[in-house]
């Protein structure tokens, strides 16, 4: 029998129940490498974070052992966590990736200071090999150009990674699914297959990237007015379908928004989008154009308050006003969790006059996962014998294991892994053996690790019900107040009420002639005599229980 | 000329421009009434805020010429500001509505200590005189029975206001929009209607609710164990389908949920809810029953996080916990803001082992707002000369009046309001001539009222970035600190990290040495430098803004 550490381990450190922080550990005896290192965007159960990172400190005490990280494509929740991760592992770990995908990360790393990490570049169709590894590349579709699916040979048998991935017939770059080095693989027999799962409640197939650029020309030729487009920015084949329609209806394409500017241009050197230099004016020149000719492309598809477009539809954007008569495109769809902020700036930009066509009014976009029939086409290409969902919310995990039994894959060769399961592999087994240490840690402003939770549920707290701090000075041999309490009141909505907030510090002098009366001079035990009357009194007066942090000095 | 006092005046006070606390007003001479009394519920832009009601300062400001209160169907955003309302403009001020509006009314108000409300009961096909004006009520289909539009007749014309509508052709009630009462008032001439927008950018019709139930049938009937449907607790005609389709598939049906309790009583006694007691069971008894036999009625359709269907979900409700196999439905569409929450239970309930079933998945729901060519219809039936999209955000209202364009009504004669707008109508005219006090009041705890923005940029701005509390002891003479400063951080990120902590204390230390050296005495002036002083160590390292709260006591 092999030794315990000759057996193949596959470990999701993110990804799983969960959309975003895409994290995979493959580890064989020494040799140990990462599939995709990315970030989730926080909501509003965690406030004041400014990003989520997984908890990758399993990599971190075995970065010996790691012989690189593939980076299946360039979204932030396959590459945001990088700058943190090589801050750990060590800035020299060796990055793979197509070349827009190491264009982006390039990029990135660069506003993290790491400025000579180590990229290389990898081709689809081709082959590397890392330790006891071995790793084809296989083009995929996505919603961001150069994705790639990973082969990953190892000494009991064959893992295939999907990345993201979706089937379109006619994508705008010409790059097909790879379909025959799929089936080669499948033929050669994958043991475990790896697949993404966010479409996977979604029935039938993605409709083609091409049919939306159909509709952006049609609406920009019967436009009268400006047209403006909001994308994601990593999104080149939109921006590209963009640019093609525009150009198309003789328009002039005005690029803003920090995101938009930096991708269209590392895109266009890059060779990943083509425009003409004739075809993109500056923001400041676009008043000499008639408004018919013009198309503005930018960032805010999101309703992010920041962005161009929500500034815009505010009437605070530096360079570009809403006219009464323009149409404005929002080319996205709402991630989860922003439903509102979107519909609040398709709202005010209705108020300026805007014509605002989106998802729900025009086939303005197509998702960048496959939906039920390509997923099933997937499996049914590879055939493996082992599979794992990834990449999805436990709904979408559950149904695409749905779909895999359809297919024909056995139930008992199917996990629904969570963060941090070990999925061991022999040459003619596969059991979750432990769960390794995962989860999340927060990045808050400079501070990066495990935030705790006493943080979060504090700023819930006093998000909900604000916060009252009493200060008090006594005679450390009396007990005997000295002066008047301080009371200060900070989101309570009491605290704008004069009479309350004197009828609440008359409360707390009366207590502490009573703490003092009965000899207490334990700051503690006038801290707590205090604190109990104040909640007290706010809860029978106004039914709100604020955060109360009573200081009592001793003089 | 007339009198400016005796031109018609009508103002939405809530409504536009949000979907929710729906309330006009309509004002001629010495006699005003209103048109329902609806509150909203807060999002994450007002932390800690309990419900948000329309200012409806300008009727209490007038309440001697109110004359009555009609309320178009029983929904919270139609009726819950009554309570309030009253409170201000008396409680004997007469509340309108039909036999079930009434009957949940008047459990709201109980709740408020309001026991004696003047409620009088209306009819569809009813006529009632107030005051000047003239009512006459007409059937209308919502997500609640007994819903009405109301035809006021008025000394300068007549206004229709459709309430909330859609034009069911097989409604589960039989009770039919009354087409004939319609064209009758489009006929004798309708000056102005007002219409619900809320599904404007709908194409088509909204599917018939009785098709729900056949759904809903053919669920329960090829389900092997329990089945769990969790909807709107006032959406009497789907509580009805859920027990027909039960009591046809041979289950018991168990109702749980506080509002679902009390709406199925309510509904039961008032007879617009028919199930047989013996097909009702108490929660602790489903034990008895084989599980195919089950079938349980649930609130928690919003992922409400204190709902019945949340605690299953979580696997701590008090009687029903979710077995492998069990089927889910949620009958019912995530209200905008609402989507995480509900996908958040899909998810808890698909790993406690259930089969889910949505709205994206079955077709377990419809609207109960009438989609755009049943808004072409209504406004084709009515032929009104003038026309106020309302009950809708501007993108609807928008939507509204362009499909009113489409059907003929000249653009001159399309308004769409903002609250507080008072548009003026004589025979012969329609103007926006002023616009009255209006906004928001917050309820928060037991107040009531225009809560300072300040108390809400606070809460987000503790939220966010948390509070550090500095109290400093100085020498009233000298201004030389007296022992140490003590600091307090709240949903600080640094303040878990112990060597920060004493950094920044080292640093106000500091701080306060320089401000004694330089004489400082006024506690104002130690107070800034403190604050600044922190403010800086924070950013610095930790690039965090939390809000600094310095105390300095003088001894």
């Amino acid at each position: 029998m092999a030794k315990k550490n000759n057996r193949l381990r596959v470990i999701p450190l993110g990804g799983l129940d969960e959309i975003g922080k895409n994290m995979t550990v493959i580890e064989y005896g020494n040799d140990m490498i990462l599939i995709d290192a990315g970030l989730m965007f926080p909501d509003e159960d965690h406030p004041g974070v400014d990003l989520i990172l997984p908890d990758f400190s399993y990599v971190t005490k075995r970065k010996e052992k790691l012989r690189g990280i593939i980076i299946t494509h360039g979204h932030e929740d396959h590459t945001g966590a990088l700058p943190y991760l090589l801050r750990e592992v060590g800035e020299q770990t060796p990055i793979l990736g197509t070349k827009l995908t190491l264009g982006l990360i390039k990029g990135k790393l660069e506003e993290h200071k790491i400025r000579k990490p180590k990229l290389r570049e990898i081709h689809a169709g081709g082959h590397v090999n890392m330790g006891v590894f071995g790793f084809d590349f296989m083009a995929v579709n996505h919603s961001i150009p150069d994705g790639v699916a990973v082969r990953v040979r190892t000494p009991v048998g064959d893992i295939l990674h999907t990345g993201d991935f979706k089937l379109d017939q006619t994508p705008i770059d010409g790059r097909l699914t790879d379909y025959a080095d799929i089936v080669k693989a499948g033929k050669q027999g994958i043991m475990l297959l790896m697949s993404d799962s966010t479409n996977a409640e979604t029935a039938g197939y993605t409709r083609p990237e091409a049919e939306v650029g159909a509709t952006l020309r049609q609406i920009m030729a019967s436009a009268d007015q400006r047209v403006l487009v909001a994308s994601f920015s990593s999104h080149i084949h939109r921006v590209q379908q963009v640019c093609d329609a525009a150009v198309a209806c003789g328009r002039k394409v005005v690029v803003t928004g920090r995101s938009m500017v930096n991708n269209t241009k590392i895109a266009r050197e890059l060779g990943y989008l083509n425009i003409a230099d004739k075809d993109i004016v500056d923001a400041y020149q676009m008043g000499d154009i008639p408004t018919r000719k013009v198309c503005v492309l930018c960032t805010g598809s999101q309703g992010e308050p920041l962005s161009a477009l929500a500034r815009m539809a505010n009437g605070d954007h530096r360079t570009v006003q809403i006219e009464k008569g323009d149409t404005v495109i929002i080319s996205a769809s709402p991630v989860p969790g922003n439903e509102k902020a979107v519909s609040r700036v398709i709202n005010r930009l209705t108020k300026a006059g805007a014509h605002v066509k989106h998802k729900g009014s025009d086939f303005v976009h197509v998702s960048g996962h496959g939906a039920a029939e390509e997923l099933k086409l997937m499996l049914n290409l590879v055939k493996p014998k082992y599979f794992v969902p990834i990449h999805g919310e436990t709904r979408h995990l559950k149904a695409h294991s749905e779909l895999a039994m359809k297919v024909g894959v056995p139930e008992k060769n199917i996990f629904i892994l969570d963060n941090g399961a070990c999925l061991e592999l022999t040459e003619s087994s596969a059991r979750v053996s432990e769960h390794v240490e995962s989860g999340v840690a927060f990045v808050d402003g400079l501070s990066v690790g495990e935030m705790g939770n006493v943080v979060l549920r504090d700023r819930q707290l006093l998000a909900r019900d604000g916060i009252a701090t009493i200060v008090i000075a006594i005679d450390g041999q009396t007990g005997k107040p000295i002066g008047e309490p301080e009371l200060v009141m900070r989101g309570v909505a009491a605290g704008e009420d004069q009479k309350l907030f004197d009828d609440a510090r008359s409360r707390i002098v009366k207590t502490l002639a009573k703490t003092a009366k009965e000899g207490a001079t334990d700051t503690k035990v006038v801290s707590n005599a205090v604190r109990e009357s104040l909640s007290q009194f706010l809860w029978e007066n106004v039914r709100r229980r604020p955060m109360i942090i009573p200081i009592v000095l001793e003089v």
